[in-house]
């Protein structure tokens, strides 16, 4: 196995939003120092990291400063451009690499490496135009979900199609960017497998946690799911084969939705996941350490769990609730130190854990 | 109840060491901005902090630029210089307040102030001179231990007296500082008991931990203590009365010595504690949450502990070992960023879960 990085080194962070700072506080915890890179300046990683670069992902002499000054490059969004990654790759190495960011980057790369994977998806095919628009109805039939190929989340970019009359408007709302129709899964309710992989091929992988989602965003997750202990051991063999096809390093977040037949693959993303932000409560090693220590070479934690916890998002008006949260036992407050509260915008988790 | 201070608002922090770093740490999770004051620019706080101020204790202009900037004042160590406080608290609010720091910061008054209350201490004397070292040998009897009454930690300021024949040597090494013969204790073990008490006068206090300490230096502490019921009440107690007796704010670290005849005071300190880091993967909220949570006037934790934990100081070449604790399973590592590792310096920590 390779050396892990010293204490003393430094991790690069493309992105600073609250995974980028989370990352920062686990980073710095094991000793590293931590260079956040991102458009904004006024950004919630920046406060947690020794240094920081306000620059746009097309700016080559900072993204070459940046790679410069740092011993790792790792990211907290899958959407970096290619040409950003260029540069990066050519001075250090970035963690998880590139193919992980190509499936991920592009929905139907990403149904089609899973489906190569022998691993169930929802029906889909591409949709660019009216012409395609009807061989992928003809294909899936309706209801159905239109959504964008690239750059959506959390519900952006997605309209549904309820029937086939539907279909003109929903072209039409993706604004000619190129397009993939997902047939409707009927499943009871979805998981997540939070899973690692190590510079030595070690996978570990956190206990699945239950997802509810509210206008397209995530709201609480629950561990333990309700899962069999054969889907939960389908759950995780499932991730691997995904870590492993992409010979990939460090912490992915893999949805799945728990079938009648059996477990279906909703998406991946590359990065630690807000589906795993309950494990900073119930782990000796939580998400963010993992990755931390994926990244920089060192053994993985097992994952293992010492608690039940329920993670819930405050999201927007949420905010207006800290008094009770405050006073509330058993419940670990996690705020992002965002300015401005918004409607829909993430501002800060709690973890309940049980005794 | 006073109103809670609200996300955004910025906590200053006095002291730039491993304490205040993982205050400051805290701080972020419960959306405080932090700005650390240090004479020296370069702490391990600096990098989990908003802002820094990097200037001595006597400078008049940089304490009051600081406190300006800030909402409430705090502190991770109990040496703050009466001057510095007196700038300091004409600006804003110091938590915990100034009778803490006047009790803590001398061994005598301490030890009178916990006697005046009723507690257990040692035998003790002052010993300014030979005269008054004559005097508190006739009364205390050795064995007993010399200590310089101010600024004495991890064991430093402090001279053994086996028999009345090391008194002059002990008394020379004070060099001229007022001094305290404080009597040996004859204990079985030593526990602390991390309090915290809240600005509505509400105590909470974690549970005690079994400290183990090797060359004046603690070395680990474990949850749950040796104690039996009744030595647990009588722990949370005596915490409790010098909380209440000294109308504190915040948390407090009361390390007590297990004897035959009871419970007995060994020293209290106004601050957060290396005894209570276990509370960082053994509860909801931590002792560095619950300080914050105090200071800034919101609800305290209940102190409720989950799961077993054995915290353990990783002091100078203990680094050695990280390869090896690394691969533990069920190991939380905690680092403090410092560059450089010496002999007898606390470098980080790891705390041992039990699932």
């Amino acid at each position: 196995m390779s050396e892990a990085l010293e204490p003393g080194a430094t991790i690069g962070i493309l992105g600073g939003g609250q995974l980028g700072r989370m990352l920062s506080v686990a980073a710095g915890r094991l000793g590293y120092a931590t260079h956040v890179y991102d458009p904004s300046a006024t950004v919630p990683a920046a406060e947690m990291a020794r240094h920081q670069t306000a620059a746009s992902f097309d700016d080559i002499p900072a993204l070459t400063r940046f790679a410069q000054s740092v011993d790792v490059v790792t990211y907290e969004f899958e959407n970096i451009p290619t040409a950003a990654l260029d540069v990066l790759e050519d001075l250090r190495p970035v963690r998880p690499g590139r193919r992980a960011l190509q499936v991920s980057q592009d929905r139907l790369t990403e149904k089609a490496f899973l489906r190569d994977l022998g691993l169930n998806t929802a029906p889909f095919a591409a949709v660019d135009d009216t012409d395609s628009m009807h061989v992928a109805l003809a294909e899936i039939g309706a209801p159905g979900i239109l959504k964008t190929r690239r750059l959506g989340y959390d519900g952006k970019g997605q309209v549904r199609i309820m029937t086939p009359g539907d279909a003109p408007e929903a072209l039409s709302a993706m604004q000619g960017a190129p397009a993939i129709l997902e047939g409707f899964v009927d499943f009871s309710h979805e998981v997540s497998v939070i899973a690692a992989r190590g510079m030595s091929g070690d996978v570990a992988c956190f206990d699945p946690g239950e997802n509810v989602h509210r206008d397209g965003i995530l709201r609480t997750t629950t561990v333990p799911a309700r899962l069999s202990p054969a889907q939960r051991t389908d759950a995780v063999l499932m991730a691997a084969k995904i870590l492993n096809a992409l010979d990939y390093i460090g912490v992915m977040g893999v949805e799945l939705f728990v079938t009648a037949g059996g477990l279906v693959v909703n998406e991946i993303a590359p990065r630690v996941h807000n589906s795993g932000h309950w494990t900073q409560n119930g782990c000796a090693v939580d998400q963010f350490e993992q990755h931390i220590r994926a990244v920089t070479g060192q053994p993985l934690g097992d994952g293992g769990r010492f608690a039940d916890v329920v993670m819930e998002n405050l999201i927007g008006d949420d905010m207006d609730r800290l008094p009770e949260l405050r006073a509330e036992q058993d419940v670990a407050i996690h705020l992002y130190g965002k300015a401005e509260t918004r409607r829909g915008r993430k501002m800060g988790h709690v973890n309940r854990v049980k005794r």
